[in-house]
C-alpha cells in the first residue's frame, strides 16, 4: 500500500512534468505551466472518478495536488539548466502510463463494473490528461496520432489482460502484474520497432 | 420501450460514424477514430448525465459503449470502400438530433427540472457530442457557424414544443412526438432553403 | 444576501458579455454566441460544483441561467452600436474576477475541504469558464499567458489571504473582504505598471 502511495505520487508528479514540458515555445507563463501539469497529472483520473460518481481522488487526499504543483514549478524554473533525454523520458512515461492504466482499471473493478467500462475507464485513466493538455495547448492529442507508436493501444491491451485475469483469480495481484508488464512490453517494443496503428485518410492510396 | 432502446443505438452508431467521419485528413490513426467516434456519440449525454448528478447513461448499461465502439471501428475499415452521400448523411443527422435532443429534454423534465435548465439539458444532449468532437480535432465548433442552417435553434425549438405541450398535458406521448416533428421539419427546411442565424460580426456591414 | 445574489448575477451577465466579445471575428452566429457568454459565465462555477459534487448552481436555481442568456442575447444585438472602452471592461472584470473567486473559495472551505483544494477551486471559480471559452474558440487560454498581467495569480494570492484570515477568524465576513481586496489591488496594479509572470521560454535567454 505504501509503495503504491508512493508510485503514485511519483506518477503525479512526472505527468505535471510532461505537462509543463508541453508549454515550451508558446509563450506561456508560470500560471499556465502549472495548470498544464496539474491537469495531465491528474486529469485522466479526475475525468474517471467524475464519471464513475465518486469522490476525486485528489479532492479526498489534496496531497496529490501539492505533488503536481510543486513538480510543475520545479520544472519551471529547472528546465534552462536541466538537458532531459528523450529516451528516458519515455521509458519513465511507459511505466507510469502501465501504471496509472493498470490502477484505473481496477478501481472501475472493484466497483462491479461491466467489462467495457472497465477498459474505458482504465484507458481513461492513462490518456486523458495528456489529451486535455493538448487540446490546451491547442494542438490535436498526440495520442490521436499514428506516430506515437501505440499508446492508448498498448493501454487497452493492458486492461484486458487484466480483466481476463479478474474473471479466473479475482484479486490476484498477479492480475495487476501481467497487465502492468503487457503495457510496458507493448509499449516499449512499439517504441524500439516504430509499431504503428493504420491512419485513417480515405484519400490517400496504401 | 424497445423501439426507443434500438433507435437510440442507431442513435449512437451514427454519432460515432460522423465522429470517424471528422478524422479525415488529419493524420488520426484508429485510436483517434475510435474516441472521437466515441465522444461523439456519447459526449452529450455524458455532459448532461454529470450535470444532473445521475448515473452517466453508457455507465449503467455499457451496451452503448459497444454500439459506438464497433460503429466506429467498421466505419474505420469500410470508409475507402464507402461513398457515403452527404444528403443522406444530413438527413440521418436531422433524425437523431430531434431524437436525441427529445429524450434528454424529456430525462430532464422527468427529473422535476424547470424550464431552462430542460431547454439547455436537451440541447446540449444534441450538440455538446459534436462540440467535443470539433474541440478535440481543433476546430472551431461546426454548431457555432452560421453555414451550419439552423442546427442548435431547430433543437431550442423544438424543446420548448416540448415544454409547452407537458405543461398542458403531462407525460402524454404526443409531446415527443411534436418536438422531434418540430425538429425535423426546421432542420430539413433550414438546410433546403439555406435558412441561417444571423453571424456576430461587428466590424462588417450589413 | 440580497447583495451577494445582485452581485452574482452581475458576474454572470458579465461573464456572459466577455464570452460574446470573444465571438468577434470568427464568423460565430447566435447560437455560438450564447454558447460562448453561458459558458464562460457559468463554466468555473459548474466545474467546481461536479469537482465538489454538490449540484450545479444553475441547475438549482436556474435564473443564473437566464441572466447569462439575455446578457448574451443584448450584447449580440448592441454590439454594433456601444462601444464599450476596454479600460472599464477590464476593472469590472478584476471586480467580478475578485468576488467570484471569493465565493468559490468560501463555498470550498465551508464544506470542510483543506488549504490545497480550496485554492484550486477558488481560483478555477475565476478562470475555467475563460478557459473553456478560448478552447471553444481556438486559442490558447488567455490567462496562460504572460501579457494578462497577473490574473490567476491575484485570484490565488486572494484565497491565500482568506485563508490565513479563516484560519484566524472562522466565517468572519472580514476575510472574504480581505480577499476581495487582495485580488481587485494586485489585479489593478498589474494592469497599471504591466506586472507579469515569467515565462517558460527554455529556447530563449534572459
Amino acid at each position: 500500500m505504501t509503495l503504491q502511495y508512493i508510485v503514485e505520487h511519483l506518477s503525479v508528479a512526472f505527468g505535471a512534468v510532461t505537462g509543463a514540458l508541453a508549454a515550451r515555445g508558446k509563450s506561456i507563463d508560470l500560471f499556465g505551466v502549472i495548470v498544464l501539469g496539474l491537469v495531465t497529472a491528474v486529469g485522466g483520473g479526475t475525468l474517471r472518478d467524475l464519471l464513475l460518481d465518486v469522490p476525486v481522488f485528489w479532492i479526498q487526499d489534496s496531497a496529490y495536488v501539492v505533488t503536481g504543483f510543486v513538480a510543475a514549478l520545479l520544472m519551471f524554473f529547472s528546465v534552462r539548466m536541466l538537458q532531459l533525454p528523450n529516451g528516458i523520458l519515455q521509458v519513465a512515461d511507459a511505466f507510469f502510463l502501465a501504471f496509472v492504466v493498470m490502477l484505473g482499471t481496477a478501481k472501475t473493478w472493484n466497483l462491479g463494473h461491466s467489462w467495457p467500462v472497465c477498459i474505458v475507464m482504465g484507458v481513461a485513466t492513462g490518456v486523458a490528461g495528456g489529451i486535455l493538455r493538448d487540446v490546451l495547448c491547442g494542438q490535436i492529442p498526440m495520442v490521436f496520432r499514428s506516430h506515437i507508436d501505440l499508446y492508448a493501444t498498448a493501454a487497452m491491451i493492458g486492461t484486458i489482460v487484466y480483466l481476463i485475469g479478474s474473471a479466473w483469480h479475482p484479486k490476484h495481484p498477479s492480475n495487476l502484474i501481467a497487465g502492468v508488464c503487457t503495457i510496458l512490453i507493448l509499449r516499449l517494443a512499439a517504441l524500439r520497432w516504430r509499431i504503428r496503428l493504420p491512419e485513417f485518410d480515405p484519400g490517400s492510396e496504401h
